[in-house]
């Protein structure tokens, strides 16, 4: 198909497809003339991977780019490429100075990770990334909420055993590790979204009661 | 305190704190002369609940200067915080056009809150976020990717229970309503910090597993 019916059928614009190809994210189209070239399902599958990473995943472009070098990269594996999508979920949160209570925040993380028996290398991202959090959390006085990091990582592994079984169920290496990007950026914006709904239901029940203790009480000195 | 005594104690330029007052985020200090303003406790405070929504949670200016505004009205309670921080996740995540996926995706999510029994209203920003994220799935032919939210419905259960039971563990209003707010902003960062690491370690096991299942049937046929 031309560039013309590509845009159509992803809603992304001319330019716009454009400058993905210039930014090494989206392959050129195979000339068919000196200057015509045609895109075919690869090219829109491509795109509208390019789409949520961005909308959904809130992924800037130069992190796409490094993503999607290694998708094509030959020598990965499912592993790596976790690594590489981890790797943008830190630079999604840049640190922001004071290495005295971010040092004590690593140390809180290799704790965590040792008290539940996971496998994870020293340089795994991911202890940086939630190291920065715990860092925060204390800046703001509200230390006494990595309280909840235990409960936190229950829910983690059962999120994480639902990611991998999906991953896994998949046959070729192609689709193996389209499946973990996938899963890695939209089950953040999915697991956080899910958090928020169960939060507001759980807070309704709790009003309810109280206002229900309140009505109760009402006979009682105002 | 002076703004420079400010600035130095919370590592915040002296151009970006006058900027935030601006921008209404932070209050202004109390003029000891007419080119001299004081600062309090209340300021430093505030500059790190500042900080910490801007690097960790990655909210704009403009959202932060709204939840605040939902903050210092006198007339919030928890649950309406719980809206504003809601409101603000699916800022981060915005839509991109679509009608029909995305009522079919809608309809999907109200299915999943029926099934869980959670009591979360039609107009809840929450549900628009999810819906996103499965129209985004579906988008890029991974709509199979959303067979894992009854798992991660789980997940964000005993999350959001944990994150209840922290903000509801506080006397005054003043300090629910900041609890609420760090908890759902650094939540998500920190729950999908713990979900990377759970995924990581899974993989590495799942990774030895089938090397191992490989290096047992090396005397087979090469």
């Amino acid at each position: 198909m031309r560039i013309g019916e590509l845009s159509r059928r992803t809603g992304v614009p001319v330019p716009t497809i454009k400058y993905y190809v210039r930014e090494g994210l989206l392959p050129a189209g195979q000339l068919t003339s000196p200057n015509q070239a045609s895109y075919g399902e690869t090219h829109e599958h491509r795109l509208r991977l390019i789409r949520a990473l961005l909308d959904v995943g809130g992924l800037k472009v130069s992190a796409i780019a490094e993503v999607l070098a290694a998708v094509d990269d030959p020598g990965r594996s499912v592993h790596k490429i976790l690594g590489v999508a981890t790797d943008l979920l830190v630079a999604r949160y840049p640190e922001s100075g004071d290495g005295t209570s971010l040092a004590a925040s690593r140390a809180q993380v290799s704790e965590l990770i040792a008290r539940r028996g996971w496998r994870v290398g020293e340089d795994c991202p991911a202890r940086e990334a939630l190291a920065t959090a715990l860092t925060a959390l204390e800046r703001v006085g509200h230390q006494e909420f990595a309280g909840v990091m235990d409960s936190y990582a229950d829910a983690a592994e059962i999120a994480a055993r639902a990611d991998l079984g999906y991953v896994g169920g998949s046959a070729g290496v192609d689709a193996v590790v389209e499946r973990a990007i996938v899963g890695t950026v939209l089950g953040d914006a999915m697991l956080d979204a899910l958090r928020h709904l169960a939060q507001v239901s759980i807070s309704a029940g709790m009003y309810e009661a109280r206002r229900a203790a309140t009505e109760g009480a009402a006979s009682g000195p105002g």
